[in-house]
Parts: structure tokens; C-alpha cells; sequence
């Protein structure tokens, strides 16, 4: 299995990423290899200045970069042998398994759409995160960033999807699947949302258990899908993530809260795609590249793309 | 200045509410005064028996009660004698300055809409809550569950109404106004935040700074008003009451923290109504209550709703 990874991508790159890199490498399977894609002279150089061995790594040499600041679609397509264009050109042509980067997401987000493609019967992919449960356990929330206006039967969707994950890459065997709401009635919600809650319970593919609230999150009572728009997933992550920040910022040590540290959970799955493709935070550090290409391993053993293709081709 | 008080509202009534009307009353000024609204035996058996002077209230019997479980509308055009249809009674009819309750929410927003009515020029009216900041000020953020779906104009007025509210019940002198967004350029989020972007950054009304993300949230990056739909502001305020659970759970006790439990905080006022109206939770305890009702002074005291009605008409 070959893991491709953008060590151009990411406020901390390259350097972040080739450390991050280094430490995954121990984590790995020996017949797992990680294909660095970037800047060669770069790449040697800090891979000699950490002692590693070049050979352990596939390395593959890429001139051009898109920062973070670039324009996603414009660049991705003037900056062809970006490491991300390239990457994207690897995944698609079956020279890597999986693809990982911490850079520009919204260049990601266009090599995900129109060199790997959406899935046919996807309509629209979504990003994946993980919502730590109290008692141990990870819950799936979808989408968390691409789609802030959702219709309800791509909210369905986001259900099936989200089921596919939990179970391929959780092994949650018979997902829970349950619809980011304002209160436990059907009768709740916006009219998108009232809408899917009617699909979701009629669907014959998702285990629907019923609308979940804000504060059923990270409790027993939270299912192990949670399903939203892209919108209110964004806050709810984004804000889960300051609680980490709070509670170092109030002298708080505990297990819990560092669980909603981003640098743990690693990067954001792309789902609905060809290809198995996880976006990194732009501001990882060593850390979180290393858990970035960890869980990029796990959703390629997983072989999530394909199990998806399966679940909504048939 | 008169408060009115439903005795019969919440799930652990009446005898919760006496008990923080009573707290209260130790709080309000001398020519503050409460009225109690219910059941006329219940509420001075549980004064005796707490050996508090009924005659330090005003007490108004009624004889029916509008539960949790009934339907909003149905309940408060049938109950005529219910507390929550009294209390709204008098508050038209200037009897009272201000009503609370921990009652049925929707019942609460009938009375609201139906017989106080929706102000001239305001288009929904919205729920009102705090969040607090880790520096020592709280912000306002609206709606936090009215309104599921918001046109651009309706994010706009709650830019507006915020405003007013900072102003004069939190005595912030030209309070800054964010949009809850999924990142912090103009292009971002579904179609009716964007929309409302444009609007809330041409209005000379509003002092917006821009789009503030979940992680600014409780920072010193959180604007003083938060707009957003009733929706993601739902999901927000009971995502940030979960947190001080789970830091009670984890045996953290930290005053931040604290500051996120709903006991603390009291109620939650509607605004862009004709009279002051505060909605406490459903499951107010002892504490809830008496914060509650000195909540609803200090938003009586602002004499918010004319200052809305100055606002929005003129």
C-alpha cells in the first residue's frame, strides 16, 4: 500500500511534513511505503539533517507549489506539476492508494471533484470528522466544510456515507445514524432538515435512530453518525476544537479534552470520491502529519472509496 | 417596576420557582416587585412552609396550567386561566413590566407573538443568549432556535437587535457584530449568510467586523454580538451547556467552565416583541429560576423592547 503525501501543503512545510513523515514511517506496516511529493533538494536534505534514510521513502520531485493564499481552481490547474496536482495525477492513475495534504483545501477539494471525480450517484462529497465520545468511543460527522447548503437527499446521503465509514474504518458493525437537530421532534428543524429526517427514517440503508441535539454530543447519547450540512458541521468542529485551546488555556490537563485536539485526530477524509483523499489542517505540525498520514493508512485499509462506490452504486 | 412570574412553568414547578422568586426577591430593589402567577394554595402553602411573607409579593391565582407536553397554540387559546395566557394578559395590558417563565417554550413564543405581538418592522422575532468570553464580558448571540431558516434581511435585523441589546443590557457602548461563518472571507458559507454579508457590512445600523468562525468563539476574537439562524445558534448554546457537563463529569472545576451552565445564565429573553418576555429551560432548578427572574430585571430595567421599537422603527 502507498500513502502519497504533499510535503509542500501546510504553514509548517516542508519541514513539518517530512518530520511528521519520518515518525509515521515507525508506525507503518513494512510493506505500507509513504511516497514523498515535493521539493527533491528539500526533502533530502531535511531528511539527512534528521538521520533518516532517504531510501526508506519513495520520493517524487515536484517544481511548483500552491500556497495557501493561491486561488484553489486557478492554481490547480496553471500549477500542473504542483505536489498536489501531481499527487492528484498519481491517485488517479493507481501509482499511490491514498493522498494526504495539509495545504491548500480548496485546491484539494477541486483535484478531489475533477481529476479523481465524484462517485457516480454521489451528489455532492463531504468531509469526515471524528467527535470523541466520553467513554472512549470516536462518533463520524458529515460534512463538515464543503456543503453549507444541503438538500435533503444529500443529507440522506451523508447518512449512507457516514455509515460506510463507521463501519469500514471504526468497525462499528451496525452504525447508529442520527440528524443534527434543534429539538427531538420530527417536527423540528429547518425545512431541509425536517425534510431528511423523513428520508432517513424511510431509508431502508442508514440504521436512523432520530434527531440528536447539541448537547447530546460526546455523550452515551450521541450516535455513531451524526449527520449535518457542511455549515453547522463547521461550527460544531471548529468550536470543539477551541474547547481544546480553553481547557490548556485554563491549566487543564485531561484525556478528554485533549481528544478535541485537531493534532491527534490528524486530517478531514474526503468521501464520495474514486480515491481515498484526507485533508490536513493548515497548521499542522509535526504531530498532526504524522496522525494525518495515520489515518490516511486506516481509510486505505479500509479501502473506503471502494466500499462507498459499492454502497451507492450497488 | 413590576416582573411577572409563571409559578406553574418548568419541570420541577411550582415549588422550584417559589423557592428562586424567593432567592430573588433578596436581590431586587426595594420598589422591584414580583407577582406570582398560579395556583393560589400551592404558592402560599410553599411560602409558609419556606416562612416567607406572601404579603412581599403579589400573588395572582389562576386556576389552569399549560404542561410541557401540550400543544403551544392549542393550549393558550383553550387555557384562558392558564398562567403563562394570565401573565401574557397583564403584560399587555400593562400590568406587569416584564414576564418569565420555565414553562412550555412554545406556548411562550404564542403568548409572545399572538398577544404582546411582533414590533412593527421586525421580522421574526429571535431568542436572545450570552456566551461568555474567557476575559470576564459575555456576548450576545441570536437566534438560538425561533428561527431555523433565516432570509439575509432577517440576519441583518439580528445584527440590529443584538446591537441594541449589548447596548443597553450589557452596557456596551458601540458593540461589534460578527456573522457566524464557516471561515473568515466574504465568499464563505451557504447562500443566505453570504447574502448577508453584503448586507450587514453596507448598513450604518450595525458596527460588523465580519465573519467569526467556532473557534473564535469564547475568545478575545468573538465579536460582541453573534449573528446567526436559529439553527446553528441552537446547536451552539447547547453544545457550550454539554461542555460544562462534561467538565463536571471529568471533576474539573473551573470558573469558565461554570459560567457555561444554563442555572447560572437564568433564561433566555425574546426580543422584537412589544414587552420584555425571558424563556428559562425547561429543567430550572432553584438557581435557574432566581436567575432567570433577575434577568428579566435587567432587560425591564434596559426597557429593552422600547429600545428595539426606537431601533427598528424609527
Amino acid at each position: 500500500m502507498k500513502i502519497g503525501l504533499d510535503i509542500m501543503g501546510g504553514d509548517y512545510a516542508p519541514d513539518a511534513v517530512i518530520e511528521g513523515a519520518v515518525d509515521a514511517l515507525v508506525q507503518l506496516a513494512s510493506d505500507d511505503r509513504l511516497v514523498l511529493i515535493g521539493d527533491n533538494r528539500r526533502i533530502r536534505e531535511k531528511l539527512s539533517s534528521m538521520g533518516a534514510e532517504p531510501s526508506r521513502f519513495e520520493i517524487v520531485p515536484t517544481t511548483q507549489v500552491i500556497e495557501m493564499s493561491d486561488h484553489p481552481a486557478k492554481a490547480f490547474s496553471q500549477k500542473r506539476d504542483s505536489s498536489i496536482a501531481v499527487g492528484f495525477g498519481m491517485l488517479k492513475s493507481g501509482m499511490i492508494d491514498g493522498f494526504a495534504s495539509a495545504g491548500n483545501t480548496g485546491a484539494m477539494l477541486v483535484g478531489a471533484s475533477y481529476t479523481v471525480n465524484v462517485i457516480p450517484g454521489v451528489f455532492r462529497p463531504a468531509l469526515v470528522a471524528l467527535i470523541p465520545n466520553l467513554d472512549g468511543r470516536n462518533s463520524v460527522i458529515l460534512d463538515v466544510g464543503i456543503n453549507p447548503d444541503c438538500k435533503p437527499d444529500v443529507l440522506l446521503q451523508y447518512g449512507i456515507l457516514g455509515s460506510v465509514y463507521a463501519k469500514y474504518v471504526l468497525g462499528i458493525e451496525k452504525p447508529e445514524v442520527g440528524l443534527l437537530n434543534i429539538g427531538t421532534e420530527e417536527s423540528k428543524g429547518s425545512a431541509a432538515v425536517k425534510a431528511s429526517y423523513e428520508l432517513l427514517r424511510e431509508s431502508p440503508e442508514v440504521n436512523f435512530r432520530g434527531n440528536i441535539e447539541g448537547h447530546d454530543l460526546f455523550t452515551h447519547d450521541m450516535t455513531d453518525v451524526i449527520v449535518c450540512d457542511g455549515f453547522v458541521g463547521n461550527v460544531v468542529l471548529k468550536m470543539a476544537e477551541r474547547f481544546y485551546g480553553i481547557a490548556k488555556t485554563r491549566g487543564i490537563n485531561d484525556t478528554f479534552f485533549d481528544r478535541l485536539n485537531f493534532e491527534v485526530v490528524g486530517g478531514t477524509p474526503v468521501v464520495g470520491i474514486n480515491e481515498n483523499v484526507v485533508v490536513g489542517h493548515g497548521i499542522s505540525n509535526r504531530k498532526a502529519i504524522m496522525n494525518m498520514i495515520l489515518q490516511t493508512r486506516d481509510v486505505v485499509h479500509a479501502d473506503l472509496a471502494r466500499k462507498i462506490k459499492e454502497a451507492v452504486g450497488g
